[in-house]
């Protein structure tokens, strides 16, 4: 009998058929909840899933045979950390392979905000050639100042890419990094009433929920661009949208929202947001890298080793 | 009585003021054609213009008195300046002012067709939030390649931020530069087929009108996406429509078209093209630099002086 395996995520059809070679294969599921584990899934030893899923004592209860949570992205914030732990169950994550994709559309949404390029696309669209007269101009990346909110793998590729733009970079977070040739500020007011634009890179997590406020994006300033390629979570979004429509701040660049896949209409609205619907990691790379992952994980759970990508505690 | 000038193009209304303090300014006029110059105005010495306008011996006829071309941008390819020579006219441009800008908005639209950002959001805008299942992976920036069609000053900041993006970097043009850390390609269908992100940075001429055409594009291939910063006589506009449309390319970046400020409506419904209305140039610090060019060749001019930044021979 193949060892069973539940999919608690939208996968690509070549995966599980791959998968569907070595495991009695459920799902994919978009996303499972307790109530809808089948019968015949309820045997899995392990779940793959994805960070934004709420993994949680329900689920886990669901599931009696669970031995090891697969996350096939680099987040695990929808797992209930602590009673995995205490259960023995093991979680695994992508970590940092889809860091380079991330990394490079933050920086197209960097640009594309700073740079009002959906807001000319959409003026040559509707027939309406933009002059130099019919608008104003933007200050531009270069010689102007980034402020990334997490430095860890993508943090870091985006800092690096912004630095080749002539950007000077600042970055906040826990502490500072050694090594790291970056301006450190211990506040991310701070930081915000510094920089010109703020990249949110950090993990969701119950202390950065709503970091990025109505205070901060004052803070930011009415030049400031926020970019967020992390997880809606961290901005409060309603705060985000007030800030938009009230010239707070120039404008916004967003792969992930707060409520996903709803979009709120105002949202949609102002003219000053490029908003592409969680697609960051979406490159042939990223996607082959987070698949080798997940199969390897499987590999060595039912092998009995311990996988490579454990979550770090 | 003050020097006159004439203005052939929209122009900040406050450097307009600031060359009333000093010069009798006649226009702007968008553009200024031979037959359009007003009496008062035969006599200007100086045409401030953009290289986009015709500027040639019927323009030259119209004002007996010009002594200088100055134009705004870097392009110069509507003055004749043969004609202009033979008449001891100097024409003057904006060099490498705005390489910065239009470098950095160049990375941008090969971020945005590339990662395929415009698409995305416009299903997010049609109220279609895109998955995993619902759209192909695109290759991404990391480990691929991108050719570099013309590397001035606007083609070597471009090189040097793709090279920060992880990508391969080659360039062709009329031969191999000295110093250039990258890989000359001796001619276009041959870097078409060796790179996946062809960007167009060379000047506009008679010698590169229709450089890119439909066997370029061809080289280029299916996963290949094609940028243009420079001008659109560059790209057979008919041969790209037909090679986004039948899918010979991925996508295309564009900020410059043929017929400006036309459009073709078949660009238009392509939905793999990110378009933008000319603006890679239209930052504070490009417009900034450009201004004072313009003030000091003005200066130079009329004080008898050779202006610092003539058009090289």
């Amino acid at each position: 009998m193949l060892p069973s395996i539940l999919l608690g995520l939208p996968i690509a059809a070549r995966l599980r058929e791959r998968l569907a070679t070595t495991y009695e294969v459920h799902g994919p599921f978009s996303p499972v909840t307790p109530e809808g584990v089948p019968e015949a899934a309820r045997k899995a030893r392990v779940l793959v899933t994805i960070g934004g899923n709420r993994t949680d004592k329900a689920m886990m209860d669901a599931l009696p045979e669970l031995g090891m949570i697969a996350c096939y992205g680099t987040g695990f914030e929808g797992v209930d950390m602590a009673e995995a732990a205490r259960r023995g169950i093991i979680v695994t994550h992508a970590k940092d392979a889809n860091a380079t994709s991330v990394a490079e559309f933050a920086m197209g949404l960097v640009i594309a905000a700073s740079r009002d390029m959906g807001k000319g696309e959409r003026a040559l669209r509707a027939g309406k050639w933009r002059s130099l007269d019919s608008l104003g101009l933007v200050p531009g990346l270069a010689g102007n100042r980034m402020g990334v909110y997490g430095l860890g793998s993508i943090g870091a590729k985006i800092a690096s890419r912004a630095a080749a733009f002539e950007m000077e970079v600042g970055y906040h977070g826990r502490g500072p990094k050694a090594g790291v040739p970056y301006v450190y500020h211990p506040t991310l007011k701070g930081m915000a009433e510094w920089c010109d634009v703020l990249v949110v890179a950090v993990r969701a997590s119950a202390e950065t929920r709503h970091a990025v406020n109505a205070e901060v994006l004052a803070a930011l300033g009415r030049k400031g661009v926020v970019v967020n390629i992390a997880r809606g979570s961290v901005i409060d979004e309603a705060a985000l949208i007030e800030a938009l429509e009230q010239g707070v701040i120039h404008g916004a660049g967003l792969d992930v929202f707060e409520h996903e896949p709803a979009v709120p209409e105002r949202l949609l609205a102002v003219p000053n947001a490029v908003l592409t619907p969680h697609i960051a990691a979406f490159t042939t790379l990223a996607q082959r890298v987070q698949q080798k992952l997940v199969e390897e994980s499987l590999a060595a759970f039912f092998a009995g080793e311990t996988p490579a990508n454990l979550v770090a505690a």
